[in-house]
């Protein structure tokens, strides 16, 4: 069995750990399972957290692991989109962090169809932090890589954030992100994924 | 120049930094900064994310890192308090990701001083977080500790989390954890460490 991966059948939480996949050209390695609203309470009970996304991993004891980031963070050691020293993983985790945190705002907002709550997210929440990872990008990173020299989880996790909080109309404020998201879209796993990635809500 | 944290003069964010310098016995090497809250607009503007805590590295360019877990987690490989293996540091990951979630919520709820959140947070999040610590802790950890044989970020976060969201009172009906923040208790550094740390409000 190859290892397998639980989410909804969107975007979400669950699309960095994809993209891991995806940039180390691994897509077809794992099982993509996509869980519907529906099966959803069913499935709770199987979730070692209670909650999506998790993962079964291809281990003796098929050991099911919990939390998005940290299961992201895994694979990208495993393949080695995690820099190459200690003091290079901490810059990438302080910018996953922080697009992380800019995600789920953007997604609380979405899915709570709140208009105020949307409008301080577009209005502040993301203007604060996008001009904050333009600063972080701006000094860790070169050739238009977030941190170093090479594509990181940190590359992935701005890509998927802009993706999925619906940012990149206000990329153009923001040059250095927005060669940013330009180079991973470059990258030759996650091209091909990108384009055949099944459509989806959210 | 040794290696400077930079937190308010409480626990916090901060703490989880500050635990893994004692337990690895190094709280003497790093500076603890600690900055009340009305030098902090004129210290925001240093914080390279704008916000605390932050850390200033003892490299030649004294990098400034952004970040609680992100910071904790780098010098918890630097003092190998991060398992021995990549799928050692997802297991730690899983319940470090979820204690500071517990712990978040709870510091929420008491600063912004809302009963009905503070009864939420203790009646609902607290209990359902804490059943899922206790079932990780069951599945993952040996001889008390949380992930494998010996004390990780994993047990620091927990204790972290107990403490600072007040929590050592619900304890008796989560055995393992209660086994767990006492085993953490017992480390020599984390013991010297909690008997001179400055009395704090938060």
């Amino acid at each position: 069995m190859s290892c397998q991966l639980n989410y909804f059948n969107g975007k979400g939480r669950g699309e960095i750990i994809r993209m891991v996949f995806a940039a180390a050209g691994k897509s077809k390695e794992f099982e993509d399972r996509r869980i519907e609203f529906k099966d959803w309470p069913q499935e709770k009970t199987k979730a070692p957290l209670g909650q999506l996304p998790y993962i079964k991993l291809n281990d003796k004891e098929q050991t099911t692991v919990g939390q998005s980031i940290p299961i992201a963070r895994y694979f990208a050691r495993e393949y080695k989109l995690y820099g190459s020293t200690n003091k290079e993983g901490l810059l990438i985790d302080e910018i996953v962090e922080t697009a992380f945190e800019l995600l789920n705002k953007g997604a609380e907002a979405k899915f709570e169809k709140d208009e105020t709550k949307m409008k301080t997210f577009t209005e502040k929440t993301a203007p604060e932090k996008l001009k904050l990872l333009e600063q972080e990008v701006t000094l860790r990173g070169q050739d238009g890589f977030a941190v170093g020299k090479s594509l990181t989880l940190a590359d992935l996790q701005i890509y998927v954030t802009i993706d999925v909080a619906g940012l990149d109309k206000m990329l153009s404020e923001y040059p250095k992100l927005k060669a940013n998201v330009a180079k991973t879209a470059e990258n030759k796993g996650v091209k091909e994924y990108l384009k055949t990635r099944p459509e989806t809500s959210f």
